[in-house]
């Protein structure tokens, strides 16, 4: 019951700090986030503090190598926080402009104005960088923002956070517009994403686990971000330099993140080619191969692939292999199996790409290049709050605007209906 | 369990007709529409006996007069649900235009194109007329549809469904496309909600309770509608006479609909002015008065109203009042108890009316005019699926549009990370 008070006032607060953040003019909310990011490295030695015991205790418990790395902080990562938040001054506003207007024959004026959501939730593992970009882009938006890291780096984040928040009070933001939350017990993520007229939108940040559970219990929106399983489909007509070159790149050059290639498929008829280039050029890069019968026939050094392999996310490497008998064939596979985030074709047919790009259902189809491209910073956006990966709101890597929303302001001189 | 299987089973057949869907050119789509009003009028005898039926069930059963009204078909309400289905050809095709393109400087071409969602669920109460309208919306943008109607309706809605899906199937537009759910297992609309590879959206169209069951089982994205607890704010410097007007209008031009207003605001200075003249006109119309203690000691002849009755929607010849200080409370007063709707402000003072505008969190904000307006045909959409009053993916009066997403189609000729 403390805890769900607690929450529901943090978010109550933000609620409140949003309706004056919403009216304040685009250079106050510049100012202040320079001065945040100056604020970030004049108290680097209490967050490097802070984190080094976190990271102490982290290693005490035998943490995966993976979610270590995510959670140590170094001076050259706090810079790195720093100068993020200064990248986002310099993208434009994304607030105020209005983008329909309207005269009706009745007289009245219909304008659609660009507003901020007003308080924009966010939950996340422990990742202290993300404490300090989550808020850098709700600041830029006009959005308070209630933040929830995982229990590992809950001393860094609140150290983070509290360092932002007093530098952005400091310089004209309200006090609530960031709230961080401090209390680490696991149900206050429910809460938080059951408060419907206080949190406008959650967006949950992290692994396939996480998004679930925020998506299971909340009746706040959410924006669903980042899984996935992502394919490349070598067709039959495919330059087999380029295709190599492509899947490569797509596997190994960052196997961790959400873009990489989880599954290749090959046409039926350049398989007896391709696959055993391909797959001697992964086992040479160290990728453990999952292949189906027809791909073990042609190349056997590789495991057996299982129904669980197609759907799943390894971001390791790992890669599924299969042979499809044409591009409809892998449009299938991929509509089933995926998890509609970003898929490629290798082609040189042009009929083929545009059946593909028409059937995939993803959000980012690919012709002829690296699904690793699937990011805001790769897209120009200047920024990333996520890739989104449901229809709704927003689809693909995300940029500022994916944290607004729009009002309608009517204006007459006594029309009636 | 055989709920379950059957309802998955129609889902599923929706998911796979979309894929074709979202292929067909929109002529095929506007030619199977116009088929579709045709094969409506054809066969008007069958579903009028069918709901003939269904209307002598509902009044035995001495159901509400206003959803009675609902239910009740006319040989003239079949002709205006098919006039309805040809307005809906002759609007533009929402699907396929490219609405962003870059190409970067490493050569990658980024395209952004206005898509299907997919399968849409819609979840209505027992309104015939949702039925047609629903279907033709989906058809004419590319989207597969998953119904579910009131159980008082469900032969009427299956007959006009059947008419529709065969006149549908007969001109191009694959089995699938329209899935009516005719089981009337009250978990059905829970199944549906949960459906995740499956359905899309989740659009539910009625009352406040449908809205609240479907949000909180969905793990589906879900599209609110609908709930208008709209409120109008009399500021001092209003103009009595267009005051008088416009709420007149905004409460009683048609009390039963989401737009009309359900609570008004008055400026203190003026309270002893305009109080007892709006609230004689309103007695006159009919209209139950509730007001705060303030007003009753201006207008005598009205209940007092509860805390209740700021947050209730009456969709009835009731209005709650009430006595503010300034815009300032009037703004704290629509924030707190309003659904976000439509909220409009009579005045004659500019920085009242921007501070209004602003500082009103709603969908819809007026200025000088009546909240009935707020309507997909009054804003000139041409169309209206519902009126949207959360803030994600759509707000306000939704038309076509809403009912698409995107997908990023990006062409390379080998680009890597």
């Amino acid at each position: 019951m403390f805890m769900k008070d607690h929450v529901t006032k943090q978010a109550r607060r933000a609620k409140a700090a949003s309706r004056i953040l919403a009216c304040i003019p685009a250079e106050v909310r510049n100012n202040a986030l320079l001065a945040m990011a100056d604020a970030l490295e004049a108290r680097q030695d209490e967050i490097l503090d802070a984190n080094a015991k976190e990271v102490a205790t982290a290693r005490e418990k035998t943490t995966r190598p993976n979610m270590l790395d995510r959670l140590i902080l170094t001076p050259k990562r706090i810079a790195d926080m720093a100068e993020g938040i200064r990248q986002v001054v310099k993208l434009d506003d994304p607030i105020g402009k209005f983008d329909f207007e309207v005269t009706r024959p009745n007289g009245l004026k219909i304008r659609r104005q660009r507003v901020p959501f007003g308080v924009v939730g966010i939950v996340y593992e422990a990742r202290p960088n993300v404490t300090a970009d989550a808020i850098a882009l709700c600041i830029k938006s006009g959005n308070a923002c209630l933040l929830r890291g995982g229990s590992e780096a809950v001393r860094t984040n609140k150290k983070i956070s509290d360092t932002l928040k007093e530098a952005a009070i400091a310089n004209g933001i309200p006090a609530g517009a960031i709230e961080f939350i401090g209390i680490m017990d696991r149900d206050a993520v429910v809460v938080m994403c059951r408060l419907r007229k206080l949190v406008d939108v959650i967006i949950p940040r992290g692994g396939a686990g996480l998004i679930a559970r925020v998506v299971e219990h909340s009746t706040v929106p959410v924006i669903e971000t980042g899984t996935g399983v992502c394919h490349t489909f070598v067709d039959k007509s495919a330059d087999f330099d380029l295709a190599l070159k492509v899947c490569m790149n797509a596997k190994t050059s960052r196997p961790s993140v959400c873009n990489a290639m989880e599954t290749l498929l090959i046409h039926r008829d350049i398989a007896a080619d391709f696959l055993p280039k391909i797959s001697q050029a992964m086992v040479d890069a160290n990728v453990e191969l999952r292949g189906d019968d027809a791909c073990r026939e042609i190349f056997p050094d590789m495991k057996s692939a299982t129904d669980d392999d197609w759907a799943t996310e390894y971001n390791d490497l790992i890669l599924s292999v299969k042979i499809v008998d044409d591009v409809a064939a892998a449009i299938e596979h991929i509509n089933r199996y995926g998890s509609a985030h970003s898929d490629a074709i290798i082609t040189r047919d042009d009929e083929s790409a545009k059946i593909f790009e028409q059937m995939v259902d993803s959000a980012d189809v690919y012709v002829n290049a690296s699904t690793r491209f699937t990011d805001g910073f790769e897209f120009g956006f200047g920024a990333e709050i996520g890739i989104s990966t449901q229809k709704l709101h927003a689809r693909g890597p995300m940029g500022l605007e994916a944290l607004t929303t729009t009002k309608y302001i009517i204006t007459g001189n006594g029309q009636i209906r």
